[in-house]
């Protein structure tokens, strides 16, 4: 087994990217076949790696599991940031909110495949981050649904409630959405912001 | 193991409650732990019986993963059926869907965790009977969006897109609705009904 000492080469950028493909590949295999029914064995086969090495990149199955999530909540945030810096009325607000999501479940199926049905798997300090990272991204959703009622952009409304009716609609395209399909993030994104725009505009 | 012929009591009323209370029991211990991870040892202790007496009931852990989700299906198209045969406007009917799935998710959280987690895990003819039937219920939810365009009370609009739209903002409840929470199904249909059909609403 390969071993480096603290504070060496393993944070390196070749590190990084090899560890990066090394997740990209594993969401593949466990959006295929499952997290639970993936042994060690597979992922090596998948990685073209020995054991020692792959537990080099991810220390364990479930920190791979982990960084899968990341890589979605990186992203996911990374839109929401780019929305919050953007000027705009909460309706432009929340029709930029949907392109950048709808663009992260498009690019990323089989790592919002394992996001949505394996997060029951993380456990401990894993599954709180994740829990933590979620609520963060549903309040980034929430304020915008209040600045809209505040501002009278959107009618009287349970901005919890409302927030919780747009990530289901947009979230649950996972099951259908899919690179290289039919249609694009956009041409979801576009009439999904016009039912949901109408649906809460204010008087 | 307990065998016994073909045409004789195994589809008593008797045997139908007994599998029916274990298919409950089992979609309880799916939801907790994963259908994966386990075992037939589990799924006896859990419903207080041998191998052999469970398998009398339930034939392999496949088919009691098919039984859960007929459970919910069953349900959901009883729900559908009563919709299809009240008079009303497609707005009413698109309303009564969204009371009918809510009611279940919120009387099933347990089977429509599984159902929506491990369909994955069904293979062959179980894979493909549980694709028939959730598409007979797409559907449904189409043919509502269809005729709401066709007689102008919705507006133009694409009613795949729509009913994909409308599936995935009521099922994505499965994460946040529960029996005995601070919701009703109903408190959440009805606000949700109304973002749905003033999203749609025609001119």
């Amino acid at each position: 087994m390969s071993v480096e000492a603290p504070g060496d080469s393993r944070r390196s950028a070749k590190w990084e990217s090899r560890r990066q493909a090394i997740i990209d590949t594993s969401a593949r295999v466990f959006a295929r076949q499952g997290y639970h029914a993936t042994g060690i064995t597979e992922l090596c086969a998948a990685n073209n790696l020995g054991k020692g090495a792959l537990y080099h990149y991810i220390g364990s199955k479930e920190e791979l599991l982990a960084a899968i999530h990341d890589r979605v909540m990186d992203e996911v945030m990374v839109g929401a940031d780019r929305v919050a810096q953007a000027a705009g009325p909460p309706s432009r607000q929340l029709a930029m909110l949907g392109d950048e999501l709808l663009d992260v479940i498009h690019r990323y199926p089989d790592h919002v495949w394992v996001f949505l049905h394996e997060f029951p798997a993380l456990t401990g300090e894993w599954a709180e981050q994740f829990r933590l990272r979620r609520r963060e991204y549903e309040r980034r959703v929430e304020e915008v649904m209040r600045a809209g009622v505040g501002s009278g952009e959107f009618r009287d409304l349970d901005p919890r409630l409302t927030a919780l009716a747009w990530l289901g609609m947009h979230n649950y395209t996972y099951l259908w959405l899919k690179a290289g399909g039919r249609l694009s993030a956009r041409d979801v994104a576009q009439p999904f912001a016009e039912i949901f725009f109408r649906g809460i505009a204010g008087a």
